[in-house]
């Protein structure tokens, strides 16, 4: 009566569902849109910057010949402002007042700043004082010549990176897609927050929390809805959005009962890779290749699809747009006990801090694979191995560290 | 002919900005649209969680009378699918056939496990062999007694706060209300990425920097433009825009030269706050008080935009959404030189990486308040006080770790 799964380990599942997966095309996007987003191209300076001769301070351009002998006095030929050009040669015995950051003329060598100048009696006349050693000019290409990387292909852009582009007047660059993802909620018992609840039937908690996630790890997040208990429903549902989405998660029935089918759908619909995970929350968490499309099915317990959504569907979907997990592991120091038998390795929802040196770790809130009120708060799973005794304080433990932003 | 200004030192400026502005009122919204904001009321469970007495497995409920000499055969009198619900008693002598996670009948004392049960030949009939110790029932409130604390005040929502919330029905809570800031670039030399750019103009990055930043920060962007260096232009402008916003942000125009219309506009039109910091880069960065909205002019060369953003913009939009900066003052290890004669406090763009229970920090690209090429690879502000020697390797120094997630 009871079916019988081959298990795998955590890691393998893991490897499983991330080789199944390939980089998606790059995209061109504009600046905006392409904030957080990673280059799939190297960008280099389309000219060199600056382009121009640029006055680095508000003063007075004079020529080399005229750089002796202070104070001395000179007709100013006109004024640059910042964006103006003066499209005259400069000649000794002439200055042009310019601005910072204006466009020095040809011909002039160096800016006297302002607070070195003297007006005189003469409207267009300046008695300049004192000069410095510096020219006070930048030179053309001082920061980028052109042709200079300025942005490498894997770059993650930033505030500062749209700032750098668009100081070159680039406005649209080449980043890796974002994979469309559709997440499916079963259950004939989920009502939607804001509906009224019917006794026996529960709030719908995972699909809130899957799209928050998964567009927080960089999916699109393109069909979230909730599936009744229904085999022919799920399953032309899922014919429907296969194939128009790069990854679909569905929450709930993976075990072993009666109304569990997507565990069916994975035997009979599609080309199954594992429905048994040697881990506790989440070991009847299912892969399947569905119509082509990459299909994980997530326990429907909170916590469980929790622990489920970051060990296999982020990798996945970090790959999907070139990047690796973002979920790093590092070991840990039990700050407190956990000493209970466990059949399978047990990932616990926890906190990690690190102080003098090392990850202390301590779980948090429940470890029932129905209790969600952790989550909040979990920026961690700490691995118990499979065993009778747990962990005590002060031993050492496999860490993950969420790398979530919020 | 050259106004002299007070200088103050960027503690004091900072302090100066964040008096000046106060925590806003909260608002509600909606749960998709609070995420990553805080939390302006404490969330209670407004009803236990399990609000219902849930089975833990898929198997058969019984009552108390009949848990013992196993095996036994009992009468099967209902199916109970997930979100259905058996409506009357159970009696002993009878079982309920139940899955995970749905309501436990009345009388029903414990589910036995599909996994120890076996058909018999009548179809209304089941045999069970087995027991264990536990009831395998979840009871009402096990993770939540109606009342207790979900999400305190103060919280800021994550995709696990949603989901807790969810779970409770909940849809809508009192959140902090983001700060509305306008950004306006002024310079007649500025151009819009992607237009053509005239000789001696630049492409405008200060936009592009300070939206993306503001936005990363917490504030919703109401206004962005580029203004030409018109005294009447920009003053018409700002009062049309001041007291429809919360902070107004302006890049360039501090100076002392003839077309710096935002000195000249925080003396004459508005209560000048300070138009003079004792730091490099960035020291005529100008605060005022322009009927009535805070004003904070930042320089135009975009390594001191950049700086001033995150000195004196940032902990004024935190504290606008009730929370504390999120650039954080740590010590740090100078990793390599920087032996310059420092007229003011110097600022420098930096990378910090901990290691070896130390943050080593070391100055990357140009310290030039012209450049921004480092901008994208910046993750801290490096402090080299004011000084003739500057800092050398392995020398203390202040550092202020940026926050910004991307």
């Amino acid at each position: 009566m009871i079916e019988r799964r081959t298990t795998i380990p955590f890691s393998e599942a893991r490897q499983i569902v991330t080789e199944h997966v390939e980089q998606l095309k790059p995209v061109s996007a504009g600046l905006f849109l392409a904030r957080g987003r990673v280059l799939a191209e190297s960008i280099y300076a389309p000219f060199p910057s600056p382009y121009f001769r640029r006055s680095g301070y508000d003063g007075f351009a004079i020529c080399a010949e005229d750089d002796h002998d202070f104070p001395i006095t000179l007709d100013v030929v006109a004024e640059i402002p910042c964006g103006a050009t003066y499209n005259k040669r400069l000649n000794p015995g002439e200055a042009v007042r310019i601005m910072t950051g204006a466009k020095v003329p040809e011909g002039a060598d160096k800016i006297i700043m302002l607070e070195q100048s003297q007006t005189t009696e003469k409207s267009n006349e300046i008695r300049l004082i004192n000069t410095q050693p510096s020219s006070n000019i930048t030179e053309i290409g001082t920061e980028f010549q052109k042709g200079d990387l300025l942005l490498e292909k894997g770059h993650q852009l930033n505030a500062g990176s749209l700032s750098l582009l668009a100081s070159f007047g680039i406005t649209e660059v080449k980043v890796w897609s974002k994979p469309k993802v559709a997440i499916l909620s079963t259950g004939s018992e989920l009502v939607a927050a804001g509906e009224k609840l019917p006794d026996g039937k529960i709030y719908n908690s995972n699909e809130p929390l899957l799209v928050s996630l998964a567009e927080e790890y960089g999916a699109e997040v393109v069909y979230h809805e909730a599936l009744s208990d229904d085999y022919e429903v799920t399953l032309t549902r899922l014919r429907e959005i296969a194939g128009k989405v790069d990854l679909i998660l569905t929450t709930g029935g993976v075990s072993v009962g009666d109304f569990d089918f997507m565990a069916e759908i994975a035997k009979h619909e599609a080309q199954l890779l594992f429905n048994k995970i040697q881990m506790r929350p989440g070991s009847p968490t299912t892969a399947m290749i569905f119509e082509d499309t990459l299909l994980i099915a997530l326990s429907g317990n909170p916590g469980a699809c929790f622990t489920g959504f970051h060990l296999f569907a982020e990798p996945v979907i970090r790959k999907f747009s070139g990047e690796a997990s973002s979920i790093v592991e590092v070991r840990g120091v039990m700050a407190r006990d956990y000493l209970k038998n466990n059949g399978y390795d047990r990932f616990l929802r926890g906190k990690a801090n690190f102080s003098e040196g090392k990850y202390q770790v301590e779980p948090i809130g429940s470890d029932m694979s129905s209790a969600l009120g952790n989550l909040p708060f979990a920026n961690c799973l700490i691995m118990i191995p499979r065993g009778k005794v747990g962990k005590a304080i002060g031993e050492e433990v496999r860490v993950w560290l969420l790398s979530s932003k919020l």
